[in-house]
């Protein structure tokens, strides 16, 4: 159709490789096709899809009780069977510990969390998976002395079925009459019952909602600090992750720690705080620029960072600091201390008067109520005789509750951390390259592929990147139908064949030591249907649009939302989940505080250096899906205006990969849309040509060409 | 430009009438020319811009003392001057009413506002402008025994300067360190004091706001609910409007009272209410199919009514009710009572158990004081012995306070009121038709007209409709700068000559007896500059996106808003008011409850039947201002697909009066932006063509062709 638009349009052709001098290492640019979307990862937060943990708690709707899963499904083995629970060895000990001196309970909460409230974690914190046998990311498990009871969302009822016992009731949450974990606990026990958590693995937070839901039913809430009781039967519990810490190089940091305490010290000082607890492990990372592999796909270590005024304390296992590691705290005046001496700590901080600054959204409750009930004391104390606080003053501390500060100093890049995102995101462009290039030839010659085998052959890429540590989550390697499931993960063994007859949608990312990438793309190995077309066609407009938009600072992300939905409303169509998120300079793939998203109640605007997803998408249930994300970088606009006196942003492309052209309907593009595309493919070719060239053996830190 | 586009794209030609054979009453068509927008009228709810009002209050900075505007302005005449003070006959006589038996007052707070929040009120009622000579829509005078001063905002700081004699302070609201009205009465009272008020001139939200931030000083409020001090001071105050009532024919209402009457009652069985107090006149009249001629620009009457589950009653000046009407009402089965008895019924209820539903925001608070006073009183009589409602049900009524459920019915139109907005429009759009054609002959024949005659006129082609009956608010008329005055209002004597060399913008609106119309058009006479240009080309890409939006239901208007924007965003442009505004069908020019507005408070989805302004802009000032506003209905769309099971919305459009496109860059718009305009004008044509030929003296009630 678009034969019949002006010759002052350039004709749409993406393939910068038509020109023949170009070498053969470029020739998948010559093919119809290159190609490639992303999906999203398997925690909620990502694109913000409810679970059922303890900070996405699903709401009942009635009085309808959800069937247990032993009604529900039909499997021959597994012993017991019928009404009747098989005998569970693990719950067995575990019920047995409820009546132990110090403890005297009638439930315990198991939570997926560890004590970061961190995406992913690691092996020896997986209580929740190891108690009830269900291995999803996303799960709460609750054990009374006679029921045992797991929640998790849609993306893991079938999962669930499978790998529950007789002994389990699997709740369906979000599921009409499912009600929550507190609402099933004030079912089913009598009132006025002891209900045990271990305050370390429950926000602060998340641990009031708690007290307050089950206290309609007279149940206390009983913190037990000393113990985990699944880590008191976890035969063979796998030991915690000692590997060395390294140190964030400064070139990719590009801030001191000096300079990064000195800022949040004249935070704490603005806010009257004498001290503040760090427990986010990206950001006790970024703060002290140094990166850990104590969990997959973020390169963190669990500790636990205190500043004070005067001092920073370090709670973290002294065998993974090396001396070089060691020699760079000292210098930024960071002592250690063990890991599992904070609470004694922040007991000593309320004696000394000190008003600690306190994240009650991340802050686990072990933390918040020692040092609320050590100010308590303290006040009792103190208010017969005027006491003194280190620096002289007359204080009785009360601690001071809102969010981090280091939320927003991490999510604003600095710009060594934009170059080293730029820098790794070419690199990862050409692993991605060589990737789809083998991929085509491999489907091309007919190979039987299954989408974990692909995912590997991604991974091998990846690997040979300088710089490569890991994956920044569960690639999504979705094969047909399995593209609509947002959050698909294959599983050895039991996974799709990628097939000629259908879409392949591939979202993926992987941590560098400068930067971390996550793009999906989203191809056709045969012909596409029209009605596959239209849909990727208007799903790329709405990708465009976002990535073309131009707005006022102060502006939430949520208000740009609504472009990347506009030509998909157009006919009816939309997508479940929220359009960015926040990623890591070389940490976690999703961070906040922005989003892009349909749900209006984050108002933190979008500023000059954040880096957020564009990845809109449609999926349609048992057939297909669509997804096509790049990373974008909040940019100042040189716009001609600045109407109210303020500056104007944008975004900055930090992905640089083709985008399959035949998956294009041409017809429905504006000519500014279709220079869009060919402009996108020049700057791939430029960028990513030139690079994968001659540039790939150099030292990963050169500047692209 | 854009002959280079492809021949399958129709050449941008807006002027229909280069067809020779259309009639000459068309020839404007034929001209560059037509045509037309429209601003924003003077209260601050149109475009939500902050007044000074108590609805809202505009918070200071910082301790900055706002000087008093007589050591500001330079007048020579006066009498006084310097730093004294003149003598003030009306203050003097107000003030000597604080120490009277039975008020006993420090200090006197005399609002804008009617006892029905009105956006418009009766002369009567104009208490503020009479007690400070200030005359501007949107102000709060506040007298303390030796002081007086005047807040109003940033569109009224000259005429206040003007008009405010050398008793009054000028306290320029919105600008840095100016108090509100409590703090500063915190700042100048001594502690303790007693601050009056008229109960039925502040919403019980207002007089609670103004009770906690005068509490802050020990200060009392005290309801004067015998006496206006103003009016008591009054000489010649008008009387209070006595125009006969009529009714609001069912062909236009589309719903009889008693259905209407039905759907409430069913609402306070939902609420467990047995009574609701509707006190917004729009509401009276919208619920009663009753129209009056009170207040200029709304065809409402003052009146409350108390629909309770069995009767109704109507509050209001019987002699404006006529025999025709007060058979309407007996229908209904609605009674009168007399306008001032609303307080004693409303203690009546109280002590018949009533549980009164009071949309606090609205209703004034000498009611909402009097019912809670008369409930408190109550429940200590219960609390001893348990006593029966008139239901027969054991009762202690407390009050239902939220939001007026009348609201939402009102701004979703039925059939006939859409019918009756789309016929009005086209009469409307006739006349403006006319009015141009006049216009452009005029200055071409080169006329010297000022804002004030253009206006004029333009109300004599209206005159001349069938059904007219006011305009919808006062006519901006405004050449060259003053169309970067938002809020412009041309005075005679003091205006501009409109000139060819000048951009003119015009927004005016008509009440017709079916429809209420509300547009604005920006035309130039002469040459536009590239920059005009542009500015006029981004705006009406803005409104084009607005028109052509769907999205799914349950959509908040705010998420609209940038569509409206994005185009003048990419050059660093942007309009400081709300894109939309609800407008009712033969009612207020302003209606809520949604709105299209960058700000993102108003959670209110946008629903079939609701009609909304479409109306960005751009001001750049002391040079000129653009505004295109049309009037559209929400209405469901056609879509191939419904994702998530639900319906998507879109616009329809109610007006159709011609854009002029030599404002237009065509360079800069999108193909499918040139065929939106090309289309519209093609419906203009049809539409107020055909009408205008040869239906325009048949019956307003007719359809159109």
């Amino acid at each position: 159709m678009h034969s019949l638009r002006s010759p002052a349009m350039r004709p749409l052709s993406l393939s910068p490789a038509s020109n023949p001098s170009r070498p053969l290492c470029f020739r998948f640019l010559a093919l119809s096709l290159p190609l490639f979307p992303r999906s999203s990862k398997s925690p909620s937060e990502r694109l913000a899809i409810p679970t059922a943990g303890p900070r996405f708690r699903v709401r009942s709707c009635g009085s309808v009780t959800a069937k247990p899963s032993s009604e529900i499904r039909k499997r021959g083995g597994g012993g017991g069977g019928g009404g009747g629970s098989e005998p569970d060895e693990k719950l067995r000990a575990l019920r047995e510990l409820f009546t132990k001196p110090g403890i005297g309970i009638d439930a315990y909460i198991v939570p997926s969390q560890d004590a970061h409230q961190s995406e992913f974690i690691a092996e020896c914190y997986m209580r929740r998976a190891y108690i009830s046998g269900f291995t999803g990311s996303a799960g709460t498990a609750v054990i009374t002395k006679d029921k045992a009871a797991l929640w998790t969302d849609g993306r893991y009822f079938l999962q669930a079925e499978n790998q529950l016992n007789s002994s389990w009731i699997l709740m369906r949450a979000g599921n009409l009459g499912v009600p929550t974990t507190s609402e099933w606990l004030n079912d089913v026990l009598a009132p006025g019952c002891r209900i045990g958590i271990d305050p370390f693995l429950f926000s602060s937070d998340a641990a009031e909602e708690l007290k307050e839901a089950i206290a309609k039913k007279d149940h206390e809430l009983v913190l037990l600090y000393n113990v985990n009781l699944v880590d008191e039967v976890w035969k063979e519990r796998p030991k915690p992750p000692n590997k060395p810490v390294r140190i964030h190089d400064l070139q990719f940091a590009g801030l001191d720690v000096a300079s990064k305490l000195s800022f949040l010290r004249a935070e704490l000082n603005d806010a009257s705080a004498s001290a503040i607890i760090i427990s986010m492990l990206d950001e006790v990372a970024w703060l002290l620029n140094l990166r850990g592999s104590d969990v997959p796909h973020s390169p963190v270590v669990y500790a636990y960072l205190l500043v004070k005024t005067d001092t920073a304390e370090l709670f973290v296992d002294s065998s993974k600091i090396t001396p070089e590691v060691m020699d760079h705290l000292k210098n930024a005046g960071v002592e250690l201390r063990p890991y599992d001496k904070i609470l004694s700590e922040i007991e000593n901080l309320a004696k000394q008067g000190r008003n600690l600054w306190l994240d009650t959204s991340s802050v686990n409750t072990a933390i918040f109520n020692t040092y609320k009930c050590a100010c308590d004391k303290d006040l009792n104390k103190k208010s017969k005789a005027r006491v003194q606080d280190y620096n002289g003053r007359s204080a009785i501390p009360s601690g001071i509750y809102r969010a981090s500060p280091i939320s927003l100093g991490k999510a604003v890049k600095n710009d060594a951390e934009l170059q080293g995102m730029r820098n790794s995101h070419l690199r990862d462009a050409a692993a991605l390259a060589r990737f789809w290039v083998w991929l085509e030839e491999e489907i091309n010659k007919g190979a039987r592929l299954t989408e974990v085998e692909v995912a590997d052959k991604l991974l091998e890429f990846r690997s040979m990147q300088d710089g490569f540590i890991d994956t920044s989550f569960d690639t999504i390697s979705a094969s047909g139908a399995n593209g609509a499931v947002i959050h698909y993960k294959p599983e050895p063994g039991n996974c799709s064949v990628l097939d000629v007859e259908k879409l392949f949608l591939l979202d993926s990312g992987a941590q560098y030591v400068d930067g971390t990438t996550d793009i999906t793309r989203t191809v056709h190995f045969g012909e596409p249907t029209a009605r596959q077309k239209e849909c990727f066609t208007r799903v790329l407009q709405g990708h465009i649009a976002l990535d073309q938009a131009v707005f006022p600072e102060n502006t939430p992300g949520f208000v740009l939302d609504a472009f990347a939905r506009s030509s998909l409303w157009k006919i009816g169509l939309d997508y479940r989940h929220g359009t960015g998120h926040g990623v890591g300079a070389a940490l976690n793939v999703h961070e906040g505080p922005q989003s892009i998203s349909f749900r209006y109640g984050n108002l933190t605007s979008l500023q000059k250096g954040m880096v957020v997803s564009n990845e809109p998408g449609y999926y349609e249930d048992h057939a297909f899906g669509i997804r096509i994300e790049n990373l974008l970088s909040v940019v100042e606009m040189n716009t001609p205006n600045h109407f109210g006196g303020i500056g104007y942003l944008g975004f900055e492309k930090l992905t640089f990969v083709p985008i399959q052209t035949k998956m294009v309907d041409t017809a429905l593009l504006s000519s500014a849309e279709i220079n869009w595309l060919n402009d996108y493919h020049a700057q791939v070719w430029e960028k990513v040509g030139l690079y994968f060239e001659n540039r790939w053996t150099k030292s990963m830190s050169s500047s692209p060409p």
